[in-house]
């Protein structure tokens, strides 16, 4: 088997592990950095080491559009191409089709789009998006999964849940690459009783891992929340979980004490290039002209690169005067803080006080002016 | 005194020697990367420093306008805002004035201009010049001159070196700054005559260091190329000899066959952002299709982090998708490129075959597609 997973301890349902994959070992709860172009935005991977991940994130659609899955295949994998030693999970792209692409047409064949770059027409199949990511080489792949709004109508989340799991099959079947693991998707939106029903079919199917689809997809936070626990505790208990493309630092925490493993989101780096700043005390614009003299590091409590060596003052002045640096530190800084949240939740977990910590956090989030 | 400059070897012209600061020892000939607005474009400190850079540039008019070189101080000089712990040397604004703001009126009191970031009204003086650069706390300030085009009239040019020698004197007078060292600059063009009276006046006054101003600034190469032997032996061999805003490899090796002992100039970032290279075998445009599957580095014989790390296939992908680590990358590359080439000039000096090494690498240049 290409991975497998260690419970280290539970806490709640929240819990503490190890994810063992062909390019190394994960612990979690763990964030995963985006680097969806076979780059995290701005940082070289040693930086992105550095502020503490252990897995990052591919996105199947943007490689097999540019620059192609095969010719990542040819270079050496997505690995070698991108310098990046450590496991990678890539997504589907189920997602980017129905976000990106124009004029999709979906039929249980697969869904056909116009590339979002030059307009190309493309077909993603089931069959496809396991080929594409067996050419990227990644570490853990997800099956293809039709992922709808938040506010699709019952019948269009019915239908779409009976796809995904007819989907997920057939990439079970096509799939072959020894030393890669897929994930299933459940979807279902908000009604638990489909979420229930999407989980039962896909657990049946045996994955190493399983993947909560289709939140932080217009909903309000707070019916994520709720549904959270109940959706996770549909999935086995000694296989990896993780909430695709979720979220905002409370999010995580909130999927953490549902008893998810495993997050990835684009907030850091893109929050970062647009000078906003997590800190454990709410968020810090740097734009903000009350920056402009201050001697102090982002985060006092930070010891990421970004808060070691610089001011905000300095970083007030870099995305004043458009340096690329800014984004580069800033996406940093953000990076490390969601790593150490995660860090400090398993840490949490494992001294069995993870709902103290949880309301703690919460709690200075919430007095955050 | 500042500095302290050694010489170790000469080799026709061409001088191999040690600039020492308060901030460390610079091998020279030096090539010294642009960090105009207190940040060499999209590279940490570490990357410059990795690259092989001794001492790098700061902009007195950039910096004076954002963020401010009472800030800068206040925040405890440019080393510690920018988090360089190395020499820094800053320009002094006069090449930004003339060519970057707007409605410059130029008196021989100094220059009322409006500054290009939002107009506001501005003056800089050879007072205020010597006053930002002692706030700024760089190792090495430029005094304020005036620089006409190349294709200034022989009166205009004459009426430029004689205030540029004025205001030189002024800013002596007034700089009191012990751990700073100030360069003069020599203005005059193309006139030999005139750049000869100039550096004579100059040395009169015993600056520490001699810059050459005002090339680059419209000539043909090949006329500045003749023209720098003859400006270099004007100036005293026991001090280091600074050729401002040049230029291209050749132009480097140029002046380094002249007796120049410090360069900088914008190429190597500016390049490297637009997705051109530098070799010893010519420039490699990285967004060239050839390049798309490409799994060499962008020069087999360097040892830069870009080059030991990732393909040229990987680099046209990062263009082709706007990435940000596409123009760090080839920006560290090109950086690291000019280093090595003056580090390479000054062994050839050390070891007696400069011309040898000179004649070497231009035909290499010449030869390439
Ligand atoms: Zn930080
Ligand atoms: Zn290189």
């Amino acid at each position: 088997m290409s991975i497998s997973f260690t419970l280290h301890a539970t806490d709640g349902a929240a819990r503490a592990g190890t994810l063992h994959t062909p390019h190394g070992a994960v612990p979690t709860p763990a964030f995963m950095p985006v680097g969806t172009q076979a780059t995290v935005k701005g940082l070289t991977p040693e930086m992105v080491r550095a502020a503490g991940a252990h897995i990052i994130l591919g996105n199947t659609y943007h490689l097999a559009l540019r620059p192609g899955d095969e010719i990542v295949r040819d270079l050496g994998g997505l690995h070698k191409f991108m310098h990046w030693d450590g496991p990678v999970l890539t997504d589907s792209g189920g997602f980017q089709v129905f976000s990106l692409a124009g004029q999709v047409k979906l039929t249980d064949h697969g869904a056909k789009f116009k590339s979002h770059i030059d307009g190309a027409p493309l077909e993603l199949t089931p069959e496809r998006a396991v080929e594409i990511q067996q050419n990227l080489g990644s570490d853990i792949a997800m099956v293809l999964d039709e992922c709808p709004p938040a506010d699709a109508d019952p019948a269009k989340m019915r239908a779409a849940v009976a796809r995904s799991v007819g989907w997920a099959e057939r990439c079970k079947a096509h799939h072959t690459r020894p030393d890669q693991a897929q994930f299933a998707i459940v979807q279902g939106g908000l009604d638990l009783q489909l979420r229930a029903e999407c989980a039962r079919d896909l657990v049946a199917m045996d994955f190493p891992g399983y993947a909560l689809g289709g939140f932080s997809v217009g909903e309000a936070p707070e019916a994520m929340h709720a549904a959270l626990p109940a959706c996770a505790a549909c999935l086995p208990a000694h296989k990896p979980r993780y909430l695709m493309g979720v979220g905002r630092p409370q999010d995580l925490l909130a999927g953490v004490a549902s008893g998810i493993d495993m997050f990835d989101c684009v907030m850091p780096t893109r929050n970062g290039r647009n000078a906003l700043a997590f800190t454990s005390d709410g968020p810090i614009r740097l734009r903000n002209a009350k920056h402009r003299r201050d001697p102090a590091p982002v985060a006092s409590d930070c010891a990421c690169y970004c808060c070691a060596n610089y001011s905000r003052a300095y970083l007030h002045h870099l995305f004043a005067a458009d340096e690329m640096l800014g984004p580069t530190l800033l996406s940093l800084h953000n990076i490390a803080f969601y790593l150490r949240l995660m860090a400090d939740a398993r840490a949490a977990v494992t001294e069995g006080r993870f709902a103290a910590f949880h309301a703690g956090r919460l709690a200075r989030w919430n007095a955050a002016p």
